[in-house]
């Protein structure tokens, strides 16, 4: 049997919540805890209502909507993402994930099927982490592994609290950042934001895991000097030795693995003036792959580089590592609950490995997990050119829909049609 | 004959004028038309009074105190450099100059010694260029290079006006701008800024020109994605054609010639994020030789690894460029009347090159000019650790003096040993 979505009601949830935040060209700019986020979430809040769930905000923010199931044995399945967004981000990184969870139990409801195992729909809070540092940081609290205390005491870059910004907005709930029930499997739809389902023309994605992350910060410090007046080998030139890292962290992947990826995004060097030698230069690095080994060789790779430069140019450094995230296999039995889903809905389905961290993340270290990518046009995201197709939003939450049901056990068919 | 300057005297007043905006760390913080920069010109103006100079302050604040010659026919000798400094500079570069001026005129004083030009000693307001673009910005406007309304236009970071800021200070005088007399001969005396005096153990350098100086400014647009899901070849990474071309602007001098250097001091990234890949990039380069040919061919070969970088990283790109000065020769005249005060003090001088733009640039358009360079120790500059000795100081100023009195024509030798 399948169940199958109400597509239209899932493309005007999707328009209500992109007009909350929306920029000019199109795109959402719903950074966490703002005017905006509250608004979202009172929306969201009062969807989940009237869907027949019962709601509750946990002490992060976090919002859950919960349906009951029929054995008292059972552990809850929990299926959702996040409504936050980048600064200038687009409309399905997120909302997709948390209305495609909204919409599975509103189906349920149309067609009145129980399921044996509870679902829980829920939004977490600032998964972007573009405005409180880390991503996916209350995901991360309520599965233990980033302590409440610090996600409170993050500041944002005018330097107002988490905490003070989360009360603020009147989303500080009192239910503890923690499983409140025993969780039996967790479910997150999320579009692809790569290009791997788009160049190949598939329907949705089978995320049989996430790669492994390392980031980390290196700061040069050579010399400043003149430009005109310092011959070429009297300096010690910062941002010469990051030029040199920068490229080698481009190379390093080619060396590697197929879907190894290394990046420097962020840069800045001091005293950033035309007609002075940069006297220290600092510059991130991105490096991610599926294995771990892998990962760590990257970056073994890229601390060589920097040594190396170093010495070239007479310059010192420091290293900091920025975060280490192992990666992420998803459990068979969550992948196969999936793969039937998109099987039994003749889709075209693709398994890959997220290449970007997710809720999921989080939720795996909690029970089961595994997610359904969303077709990304050209693989673009974060950018309010951001694209999924209405036909391809469908598609993906019904696989999600599908794949819940196969896990969470349907007690009582309803009026499916089997 | 020479005259033999007043050494103590010289180092007091070097000393006067550091306390005025000095760092806790012994550098100077004497930004143009700052507070500081009005009391350390308030002290100037008292102390060329004090000096028996005619004083009078131009529409840019440069402030010029004239001795009278004794032939009603020969033209001017301008003799000077500025009080501003860089925002973490040293005390000498700038401030010796004049100083070394006001002595020369309190020498010629001590020894009643009449000289057939009049001499002028003078304060060019702005040379750094660090608060107001561009530096040299009003010995450029006297001497007809920079127009005033383009000068006084100008606005710091902080969006001050430059003409607002010169009237604050009380330093926008009623003198036009312009050479008021007919000009003979300008001499300058700058610390050296660079290491080839220190190295060789000199004692003065005799500055036989300027180098040509070109600065660029360019921006690279690729596009901006999400780090972990954008696999290398999808990428279009604006930092990545950057640094390609920062390691070729330092790999070029080595192509062409002795003296040329080329440098990036300024860059930044957008978004910079360290999890988004960069869609803009821009950076700045100054290229600069003895021989414009060089330095333009220097541009050139920029221009094309621009080209190539563009090419391969499939980006787009705008350039600019941010200023061409030609390369300055000094007239002979000028040279000898430097290289015979070294010879006649019996010091050990070298003549070189200035690696760095000076207001001499602009008083060389005007009139016929030279430079007498200071050692710096280790060519430090523009760094509180900026040092040149007092011995060295004395040397210098000594040198400049005696160059000026053979440009300046000696007409009554008052109470000197001959």
């Amino acid at each position: 049997m399948t169940i199958d979505i109400n597509g239209d009601r899932l493309k005007r949830s999707m328009r209500q919540q992109a007009a909350i935040g929306m920029t000019a060209n199109g795109g959402l700019d719903r950074l966490a805890l703002t005017d905006a986020d509250r608004e979202v979430r009172d929306w969201f809040r009062s969807e989940m209502t009237n869907a027949g769930l019962d709601v509750r905000v946990d002490e992060m923010g976090n919002m859950f909507g919960r349906r009951s199931g029929t054995n008292p044995d059972a552990g809850t399945m929990l299926v959702g993402s996040h409504l936050d967004s980048q600064p200038n981000g687009g409309i399905y990184d997120g909302p997709l994930g948390v209305l495609g969870a909204l919409e599975l139990v509103r189906s349920l409801n149309d067609h009145s099927i129980e399921t044996e195992h509870p679902v829980e729909i829920v939004n977490w809070t600032n998964e972007e982490g573009s405005r409180f540092q880390p991503a996916m940081m209350s995901s991360g609290v309520w599965a233990g592994e980033i302590p409440i205390e610090d996600a409170y005491e993050t500041r944002d870059d005018a330097g107002r609290r988490f905490k003070d910004e989360l009360e603020r907005i009147g989303y500080r709930g009192e239910v503890p950042a923690e499983p409140q029930y025993e969780y039996d499997a967790a479910l997150e739809l999320h579009i692809e934001q790569g290009p791997f389902l788009d160049e190949e023309d598939r329907d949705v994605g089978i995320v049989t895991g996430i790669v492994g992350l390392r980031w980390g910060e290196v700061t040069f410090h050579g010399e400043a000097n003149h430009t005109g007046t310092t011959p070429m080998h009297y300096r010690s030139d910062a941002l010469l030795a990051a030029t040199d890292v920068i490229g080698q962290i481009r190379r390093i992947p080619s060396t590697l693995g197929e879907r190894t990826v290394g990046t420097t995004g962020s840069i800045e060097v001091d005293p950033d003036s035309i007609n002075i030698i940069p006297e220290t230069a600092r510059f991130t690095f991105d490096l991610r792959d599926p294995d771990d080994e892998v990962a760590d060789e990257a970056v073994e790779r890229a601390l060589h580089e920097i040594e190396s430069a170093a010495e070239r140019e007479g310059v010192s450094y420091e290293y900091e590592q920025r975060m280490h995230a192992e990666s992420v296999t998803f459990p068979q039995r969550c992948v196969n609950a999936v793969r039937s889903a998109v099987d039994d809905l003749d889709y075209d389905g693709r398994e890959l490995v997220s290449g970007a961290g997710h809720d999921a993340t989080y939720m795996a270290s909690v029970c089961d997990t595994a997610m359904v990518f969303a077709v990304s046009e050209d693989g673009k995201s974060h950018t309010p050119e951001e694209y999924t197709s209405w036909p391809d939003c469908y598609a993906a939450a019904n696989t999600l829909a599908n794949a819940a049901l196969n896990v969470a056990g349907v007690a009582n068919l309803g009026e499916v049609d089997v």
